[in-house]
């Protein structure tokens, strides 16, 4: 394909390229926790710190490096303690309980900050599991839409930098055309995969979970403060699936259920573009008025 | 009103008794992780073990009984990392974090084994946060159904304990009558309150959000083995919205969106009687075949 992408040079790959820390003294047990250095990435700069997806890629990435790993991940719960300033930071996951074939994880991420102090910017939580083949069924049907080659590749911002590092093609629910206060549904509907093309792991799929612009300002037509406290992601796709995908697109559809004083959540769906069930995720956001 | 409930007597408020314990004496700083002592209770017997929905609940009393804990729950995500025992437990609540109105919560409950030794059987995260007065909107509305009144009162089964102690009236999506195989929807509506009626408060919402019967025996009449791992509770609504709900009854809607090699999602809903969106939530669960 004349777009195939060099893996080891994937801003995306930088980002979730976690480098080992030396265990600890006190780190012994079948269960250790294992430490990583990493860094946020100027590809996916948001206006403040990094695009909140990445960081919770990078969490997840914290649990698919740990050597002790069992299986593929099933669901991933990331709680944003504090928006991560743009710099190196510390992460560490826990394997707190192994069974059979499921696995139960905590995730902490720290940064240091101006008084030199590590200060917790993150929590996670995390599921593994092997998997084995089941009836299944996808009961949430993709949409109907336009293929993405008919529709424009356009960034619902210029502004950021981590949007333009997605391919977002837009067919439904567009950011108000004028910021008038007038309110209309919170839905969304698009096409959207790694700008450059990358093939789909868990970790960018996670990315991608958080990649719809805040579902309150096109609720309400007003630039309202947001920031995300909480995102989960369940995972309905083997590698195979996964592998399937590649570098296609992915549908993505987002709507929010309640706003009500000073939160609201969200709630999406992420399918492969023949239409299997990838990703169902949901998140709670504050936001200011 | 003639059902006035005894709140010291009720069978939940026995069950959400956690005693505190003395903190240790590496336990300081300014945000301690505090611990306590609980049990399951037999009014919340499941098959095996106890009702995940009132583990879930002793899991947010544990952060509410905090004394530094910081407004109302936004969110909490509980991960059964194992079946907890019939017994007593430990429970530990730290605040990881605690800013300006936002506080992060991380949860750990362990059981001593046959071999003397503490076992991580559940984690949870949570977010409180001291909410201020905002715009605000349900976009997701109550179904129509017939008044509380006017649906019968059946338990989904009578062969575990907890589902006695919920009064539920199903408007729609009963239990297959026959474990046929014969595929279905996995919706299921109806009223339900806890049973003797108890005033609404976190913890008992918590609970609630987990008494839907699993939506795989719906949608497939098959008994398939189950278990929650991981269960998401997001929280729209102040003190004021759940004292008026009072111990009227709930309107819950839960549906499935992918069932995939073993494990499905279901997302669900639970509004007050006159229309709020109380709670939305989500679990992910494994399913044996």
């Amino acid at each position: 394909m004349a777009h195939a992408s060099q893996a080891s040079s994937h801003p995306f790959d930088e980002a979730m390229a976690l480098v080992p820390l030396a265990p600890r003294a006190d780190e012994h047990g079948s269960e250790p926790p294992r430490e990583f250095e990493g860094r946020t990435h100027p590809a996916y700069a948001n206006m403040v710190g990094p695009f909140g997806g990445v960081t919770a890629a990078q969490a997840l990435q914290a649990v698919l490096r740990h050597p002790q790993r069992l299986g593929d991940p099933i669901s991933l719960t990331v709680n944003f303690a504090a928006g991560l300033a743009d710099g190196p930071f510390r992460i560490e996951a826990t394997p707190v309980r192994t069974n059979r074939s499921t696995q139960h994880w905590t995730v902490t991420l720290w940064q240091t900050g101006t008084d030199g102090l590590d200060t917790v910017m993150l929590t996670a939580t995390a599921v593994t599991a092997v998997r084995r083949a089941t009836w299944g069924a996808v009961d949430e049907a993709m949409p109907s839409a336009l293929p993405p080659s008919s529709v424009p590749s356009v960034p619902f911002t210029d502004s950021v930098r981590w949007v333009s590092s997605y391919d977002m093609r837009l067919v439904a629910g567009t950011l108000p055309k004028q910021w008038d206060g007038a309110e209309a549904d919170s839905l969304t509907q698009l096409w959207l995969r790694d700008n450059p093309p990358r093939s789909l792991d868990y970790a960018s799929l996670t990315a991608l979970a958080d990649a719809f612009f805040p579902r309150i300002w096109r609720r309400r037509a007003r630039m309202t403060p947001i920031g995300t406290v909480s995102m989960t992601v369940y995972y309905h796709a083997g590698p195979e699936e996964l592998a399937a995908t590649g570098e296609g697109f992915l549908f993505g559809q987002a709507r929010s259920q309640s706003f009500f004083n000073g939160f609201f959540d969200q709630s999406a769906q992420l399918w492969s573009e023949t239409g299997h069930l990838l990703a169902t995720t949901h998140q709670i956001v504050y936001y200011k008025e």
